[in-house]
């Protein structure tokens, strides 16, 4: 409880000077005002999250929650619950889309077990299990709220030490069968969104298990009537451990100053909790891809942000954040490399801006 | 006229077997069915051009036809042209943004002056000069028919050298004052689309400037009456060199087998005419990016493509193919190295693809 409430406080926003600084120096370099887009917008983000206009990407790790739901004997999943144990396991073994992905992009991963109902007897998976997997949120809360607030602590301290380590961005994955339902429970209490508005196929689903589900996510909200005003009321009440953790390490992110990706729903319903819980994280947050389950969409208007990508991804596990790392370090290398209108011998008493004001430079 | 011709004919749909034993590998990988969304698309498509599963990408080449357009007499665009020569030349400096992004990447750049006014005195800049220019839009053709074709044939030719010396992608580029003029000019002519749809603000004009831009666009296309049946027809009335240059690289890439990137709204015009001139184009096409000029979306939708990035680039030079070829070679990456449900100790028996049928694996 501790390290919620001093990470929680300990939150501000990116450097506002920094990032002025940043854009100083992209409206000099030879192109049209702003025409590189939103690459100029992340270069200008992390220039406020690390308070220097020159940065470079020195190492990079996805942080994978795993846990497990209690709500799948509901029938919300066509993947059997053991999945989430396999697969955990299969992290650290290389061959899943992740570690694909992780690898040809350079990216280290981190694979936490934040409850996984089955222990994993692996050193390769990190051991924060708070419990063995949820309890079924149809029929009462997933978790207490110290076990909620455990699994937050979990995300805090995993990239505290991630931090120290040198890791200079890190994303965010999961595993956990069940965790698309918790997801959309989480968005639809949140931000109100009917269930058939937040509710996706999750892996896949037949058109009767799909209406099963939407049926469990929105008798889930009946039976726990989570408090929109309280975030840990919400996540201990319909959420996930992994999203707990992954909502954990996004406050951890913004308190000690690296850039996280938001990856998937999972990770968007997370993100979606620790925006909640300080507005400031923001500042800290740089989504993927746009995740195909419906309700990314709505999170990413919540908050505010623009994904990246357009790849109908669905896997989870992280799977976007490799792609997202590179995309981000191909920003900072222009912002550092691009050269300048006198480099390229272009007098710039022309330029205007996209909207026809007069720059000056 | 007979490379051009010859071309044409030449052209043959992707390999629909090797596609389908790309799916087949891909249906095996330890992953919910089709779950990696438009990465599974790419790898599948890229088997068609090879006919092989398995690819890697060994060299990579942007291809950037630079010209000059007559229409800037009119004031569609806030920049002098005598930045057309000087981009252009810059391009082989290691300045500009394709440039920056293009090593960040690993990507060859190869530069054609297909008809800058001012001739450029450069020897890394290939002499594919077919006038100084084009002509006024509003007051007649742009080129004649001779000259579209001329450029056409340029842009065939240097794709065929860059294959024969091991491109095994290419992407697509270009530079010219006035250039977003002509391209909405052809997707308007093509599509049936008025102005108010097609036309943009290119690198930025103010809201008068906008408005002219229009009313030009407009009188283009009622003084040269495009006939959209003969697309050779509608680049040399309304269009220019660089988009036939592209338009001859996109038929070359497609006759000589190698995929090939459209970047940004003049590479869409380029290829929708490519498209419309030979339908089996389309199997050979990867979108990089959504441009941010509205006439993009359309071009997208009339051939039937989506692209991968949301960055609201509207540079050009085809500043956003090197973030498109890293994607495409993660997607070849992954169908080469991701562990199948074998090596993944996962019985597939629950396995069902997005739409809920059962799959046999």
């Amino acid at each position: 409880m501790k390290l919620f409430e001093e990470t929680l406080r300990e939150i501000y926003p990116g450097d506002k000077d920094a990032e002025k600084k940043a854009w100083d120096r992209l409206n000099g370099l030879t192109k049209p005002i702003g025409s590189l887009g939103e690459l100029e917008d992340i270069a200008a983000k992390f220039a406020g999250i690390t308070g220097k206009v020159f940065n470079e990407i020195e190492k990079k790790n996805i942080v994978i929650m795993c846990g497990d739901n209690g709500v799948v004997e509901e029938g919300v999943s066509s993947c059997p619950q053991d999945l989430t144990y396999i697969v955990t396991n299969n992290f650290t073994r290389g061959i899943t889309g992740v570690n694909v992905l992780a690898k040809f992009y350079k990216s280290d991963i981190t694979v936490v077990d934040v409850g996984v109902k089955k222990k994993i007897d692996n050193p390769k998976v990190i051991d924060k299990r708070v419990m063995e997997g949820t309890n079924n949120i149809v029929k009462g809360p997933a978790m207490t709220r110290e076990q909620c607030i455990e699994a937050i602590e979990a995300g805090i301290d995993i990239v505290e030490k991630l931090v120290k380590s040198g890791y200079s961005i890190l994303g965010t994955g999961e595993m956990g069968i069940g965790n698309t339902t918790t997801s959309a429970a989480i968005i639809s209490a949140i931000t109100g969104l009917s269930v058939e508005k937040t509710v996706g196929k999750g892996s896949a689903l037949t058109a009767e298990a799909f209406e099963n589900k939407k049926k469990v996510i929105q008798k889930a909200l009946d039976v726990n009537k989570p408090n929109e005003e309280d975030i840990i009321d919400v996540i201990s009440k319909v959420g996930g451990l992994d999203i707990a953790g992954l909502c954990g390490a996004f406050l951890g992110a913004a308190r000690y100053k690296v850039p996280i990706v938001i990856d998937g729903i999972i990770a968007s319903a997370a993100a979606l909790c620790a925006y909640k819980l300080n507005k400031n994280v923001k500042d800290y947050m740089f989504p993927s891809h746009l995740s195909a389950e419906p309700g990314a969409i709505y999170v990413m208007k919540e908050i505010g942000l623009t994904p990246m990508l357009n790849l109908r991804m669905r896997l989870g596990e992280g799977s976007g954040c490799p792609l997202a790392f590179s995309i981000i370090e191909s920003a900072l290398y222009t912002i550092n490399n691009m050269g300048t209108f006198d480099d390229a011998n272009i007098v710039t008493d022309y330029l205007i801006d996209y909207e026809g004001n007069k720059v000056i430079n």
